[in-house]
C-alpha cells in the first residue's frame, strides 16, 4: 500500500554566501519522498504542480520508486515558487518571494490505491488540508505531521483540531515555544503532547533534535558539519528519513523511534551538503548506514 | 598536591522569576571547587575576599575538603559583589551591578603547598592573572581555563598569549564564535584549537556541550530540566565536575574526557536546581552516579 506523502512541490531560487540556484526542485513533499525512498517503497506522493514543472524532475522522482499517480498537473498553471537568501550565519534566512500559483487552490485528492496506506506523512501545508487528507484515509495507523509558525499563528484552531489525529508532530524549537507559549522546551513538550500527538520531535538545527514519548526523552546530536551548502529542505528530509525507517521496519518501539530520529538526522545531513535535492538523489544505503554509525560515535560514552 | 582552583569568590544578589536572594555565596572559584570536591581532594582554592565574607561560607567550603590557605582575606575590605536578574526565558539575564571591591586588586599568590599541583583550573578572571598563576606553577600537567566575551573583546592579545599554555579551554557557543570570528561552531573549534588548547569544550546551555580533541568530536546532551531555579554558576560547576573527574582518575584518554564532560554536565544540572551554591552543598556520590546514568539513557541508541 505504500507510504503516503502529502505536501508541496516547488521551484526554488536560493542564494547562499557560496552560490545561487534558480528554479531548482524543492517543496516539502519532494524532500520527504526522496529521503524516505532510500528505506522502502513505494512512496505515494500527493501534491500539485503546473505544466511548467520540468519533466526531468518527474523522471528523477520516478527513478526513486516515488509513485506520482496523486500528483495533480494543472494544464497551463504555474508551479509554486519560493525564493530565499541565506546569510553568512546559515541559521538566518530571508524569504525574498513566495508565489503560491497552482498551490493556492490545492485540494489534495488521495488516489484509491493510497487510501489504505497505514503510514502517512503530512508535509508542512495548511492544517485544513492536512485534515482533509486524513478524512480520505481508511485506517491510517501512523501519521507524522509537520507544521510551521505561519500556521501556528494564523490557523491555531484548525491545527489544534488536527493534532489529536496525528501520532507524531515534528516542529522546530521556536515553533514548539510558540505553540506551547512556554520558553522551557521540556515543559513545552509536555504541553504539546497533551494537545494530541503521543510522540513529539523538536528539531534544533545545529543542536540536534529531541524526541519525547510517554516513557522517554531522547537527545539526538547534530552531525558536525563544517560546510552547509544549502539548508533548504533539511527539516523535510529529517521527516522523510524518520518515517521511511519506521515504514521499513514497522517497529514503533521507543528504541526504534530513537533510531528513526538518527536516520532522520542522517538524511538531513546529506540534504544540506548540496543545493536543492541534489544531496538526496544519488545516495547508497551503505552511505546512509555509515553516517548512522558516525552519529553513534558522536554521542556514545561509557561508564568507566 | 591537590587540584588548584583560582578564580573569584563573591556575594551574589540574584532575582529570577521564581525568587530572589541577597548576598548569597557565589564566584567562579566557589562553584568550581564545590563541584570538583565530590570527586577527589584536596581542592586548593586561591582567591580574595573582604573581611565581610561570612564565616559560615568559609566553614561550608572547609567541610568540602577545600583548602583555603590561598584565600586572601583583606582586613576592612569588601568582598566582590554581583547582582543579576534572569528573565522568564532563563537564557537571558541582565547584570544589575558589579562591585569589584577587593577583587580589583587581586594578585593571585599560589601557596608553596600548591605550586606542585599537576591539575589546575583557571576560573574566569583576567587572562593576565591567569598567566600569573601559571608563572608560579612548577610543572602543571593539565590546565583547564575558562574565559568570557569581556576578556575576548577587551584583552584579546593577553588571552592569545595564555592559550598556548592551557590544555583545555571551556567557553560557550557565543564566545567561541566571537573568539574565532566564525559562525560555524565546527570551523570555529578548529580555529580555536589552532590558537593553543589541544582540547576545546563549547558549552551550549540547554543544548548540551561539544568536546573537540585531535581525534574526536563528542556531543553531550543537556539534562532535560523543567525548572531551572538559578542558572548562576552552571558553567563553573561544569568546569569543576570536568576537572574533578579527571583529577580523580588521572585518565586523560578520549573516552575519559567524554565521561568528564558528562560529569561536568551532571554537576551543572545539580547547580541550577537550587539558588546560589545550595545545589552543590549536600550531594552524595551516588546521586552523581545516578544522574550520570540518566545522561547515558538520554543519548544512547543502538543499531537494530
Amino acid at each position: 500500500m505504500g507510504l503516503l506523502v502529502v505536501g508541496s512541490l516547488g521551484l526554488d531560487t536560493v542564494a547562499t554566501p557560496f552560490d545561487k540556484i534558480e528554479n531548482a526542485l524543492g517543496g516539502s513533499a519532494t524532500y520527504i519522498s526522496l529521503a524516505a525512498s532510500y528505506f522502502s517503497g513505494p512512496i505515494r506522493l500527493v501534491g500539485i504542480v503546473g505544466s511548467d514543472f520540468p519533466k526531468e524532475y518527474i523522471d528523477m522522482l520516478n527513478t526513486h520508486n516515488i509513485d506520482l499517480e496523486g500528483l495533480q498537473i494543472v494544464e497551463g498553471g504555474k508551479t509554486f515558487r519560493w525564493s530565499g537568501k541565506y546569510h553568512y550565519d546559515l541559521n538566518v534566512r530571508d524569504t525574498l518571494y513566495t508565489e503560491l500559483n497552482v498551490f493556492e487552490k490545492f485540494d489534495p485528492v488521495i488516489p484509491d490505491s493510497a487510501r489504505k496506506s497505514k503510514f502517512v506523512c503530512l508535509g508542512n501545508i495548511d492544517p485544513v488540508l492536512q485534515s482533509k487528507v486524513l478524512d480520505q484515509m481508511e485506517n491510517p495507523q501512523f501519521v507524522v505531521c509537520d507544521t510551521m509558525n505561519y500556521w501556528i499563528e494564523g490557523k491555531k484552531k484548525e491545527l489544534l483540531e488536527l493534532l489529536p489525529r496525528v501520532n507524531v508532530l515534528i516542529i522546530n524549537d521556536s515553533e514548539a515555544r510558540l505553540l506551547a507559549h512556554e520558553p522551557n522546551l521540556i515543559k513545552a513538550a509536555k504541553l504539546i503532547r497533551a494537545m494530541g500527538p503521543e510522540i513529539l520531535i523538536i528539531k534544533k538545527g545545529e543542536h540536534g533534535a529531541l524526541l519525547f514519548t510517554e516513557e522517554t526523552i531522547f537527545s539526538a546530536p547534530a552531525f558536525p558539519m563544517e560546510s552547509i551548502y544549502d539548508p533548504t529542505g533539511a527539516g523535510d528530509s529529517f521527516a522523510g528519513g524518520f518515517i521511511g525507517y519506521l515504514f521499513k521496519t514497522r517497529d514503533l518501539s521507543s528504541e526504534s523511534l530513537k533510531r528513526a530520529v538518527i536516520y532522520g538526522s542522517t538524511m538531513a545531513s546529506f540534504c544540506v551538503e548540496k543545493f536543492s535535492t541534489k544531496g538526496l538523489e544519488e545516495l547508497s544505503y551503505l552511505q546512509i548506514q555509515d553516517r548512522f554509525r558516525q552519529f553513534m560515535n558522536l554521542s556514545r560514552f561509557d561508564e568507566e
